[in-house]
């Protein structure tokens, strides 16, 4: 293995975990949150400490891991925009959920660059963040997927090589962000409808995670509710987002999606309730409201 | 073991691998189905060919499997019913997906006639029935229990048992149809929202199977999709009825459901299309035949 000579921007719980899996597989990691503590924090950990205008003509692979498009596009196209600064050959790896549109809009900048852009985006939460193992949906050249190489096997379990365009990665996220945006929110009117009847919570994830109406999210979230543990591991805010990702996709093509709409409704309630900052399993408290139910 | 004798109403693709597996276990089975052919083959195939009325005496436990609570209320109570025929001490179970309260009428009927009753839904689809390995959410007297034992353990790899009064094992299956519903109908929205992107529906369940987007129903289901096989192991018409019998006891006790009531209108759509008799999978072609998609 080559080593490289990563920057990584956005230390958040996926990021830190992702960083600290490229330092354990022997790649030079520096590391940036708009928190100057994590970042300085990050600074110790790894032994790097430049500013980023120090090193970026030999930084080989930057890594972007910020919340949303916007803070993604100030980072690489900004005032202080990275992709001016680096090294004409180095590459762009965008792990940000944002839209099929706006992953092919960068990927044209960077290129502009003679910067190789990989869309990247990232499932799998922050343990195996941590554990180097993340999904990856990855879309792009085979030379930006080259170059990515060693930084995706030190990061995922599994890459998943969706095509040689940016733009495929980022729509097999906004599938799978419908789908666990819709889960998240069914799971919790399936439980309340029957904790309004008398069902208890650890009942219910009990038989249901071993019958036909299980979900990935719901056996993820669940425990939450059963803990009474609302601290954001993903945050309700996060699905106003992704959801609103997902439907401002479908409204360009034309394409009705209901249940998403319905699923985004119940976020959205949830949010006006002042509980955006906490976890997705939060939005089980618009129905417990809605209902009189007692949650644990 | 003790082998009991056992009559079994609906020989439908459940009831006769439920049938086949008491058989296997060496219990005495007479099926019963409105359709004659098939009572007739399944006598021939357990050797036991005598009308209800001559056996009705001797039966210790009669399984009902027939496709929804009016049909489960004419075999129990109508004009032939079974409930008057059988013996004091003898035992009723109703795997038949019905409300919670009527449940608990058909169970005070029963009891009436000191007919046990277990409320015992059933879930794990055809090939499991067959194979002795359900999920049965079960409730009812601890009575009704020690005489259903050995039909249940030849039937379940499972056996919740969710208290001792009839209505609890029905709620915890109307809870599991409102999860199971709701994530076929999402994962025909979110392949569809795919699929209009130029995403192949392959490609979509091999990486979301892996992700957390994922569910024990698209992980069955979408596989009718990619095959273009729509023959009916579950119907769209099924969710009409189960997702039906979810908003009727939301709606009696006052709870909202605004995404199973969002995805119930996709299935009625569906329905509307003339599909109510295909695979619950054909719910796609509602989003194929508003969004211009091809289907494989």
């Amino acid at each position: 293995m080559s080593a490289k000579k990563v920057a990584l921007f956005g230390l958040g719980s996926m990021g830190i975990g992702m960083a600290r899996s490229l330092l354990r597989a022997g790649h030079t990691v520096r590391g940036y949150d708009i928190r100057a503590e994590v970042t300085e924090n990050f600074a110790r950990e790894s032994g790097n400490n430049q500013p980023f205008a120090d090193i970026a003509a030999e930084i080989d692979v930057a890594i972007i891991v910020v919340l949303n498009a916007s803070q993604a596009a100030d980072i690489l196209f900004g005032d202080q925009g990275i992709v001016r600064q680096m090294r004409p050959g180095a590459t762009v790896m965008n792990c940000v959920t944002v839209s099929p549109e706006d992953a092919r809009l960068a990927a044209a900048r960077c290129e502009n660059s003679d910067i190789d852009y990989l869309d990247a985006p990232i499932s799998g939460g922050a343990i195996k963040a941590g554990e180097g193992a993340l999904s990856i949906m990855a879309s792009g050249s085979a030379q930006a997927f080259d170059k990515s190489r060693e930084c995706l096997d030190a990061m995922a379990e599994t890459v998943f090589e969706l095509g040689d365009a940016a733009g495929q990665g980022s729509l097999m996220k906004s599938v799978n962000q419908l789908l666990a945006g819709v889960h998240i929110a069914t799971m919790a009117e399936a439980l309340a409808f029957g904790m309004k009847q008398g069902l208890e919570a650890k009942t219910f994830l009990q038989v249901i995670q071993k019958c036909a109406g299980t979900s990935w999210m719901l056996e993820n979230r669940a425990p939450h509710i059963i803990d009474g543990d609302y601290s954001p591991r993903s945050a309700v805010n996060i699905w106003l987002k992704d959801l609103g990702i997902v439907l401002d996709a479908a409204s360009d093509i034309d394409f009705d999606a209901p249940i998403t709409r319905t699923a985004l409704n119940q976020y959205k309630a949830t949010a006006d309730m002042g509980l955006g900052g906490e976890d997705d399993a939060a939005v089980i408290k618009l129905y417990a409201e809605q209902n009189g139910i007692d949650l644990p």
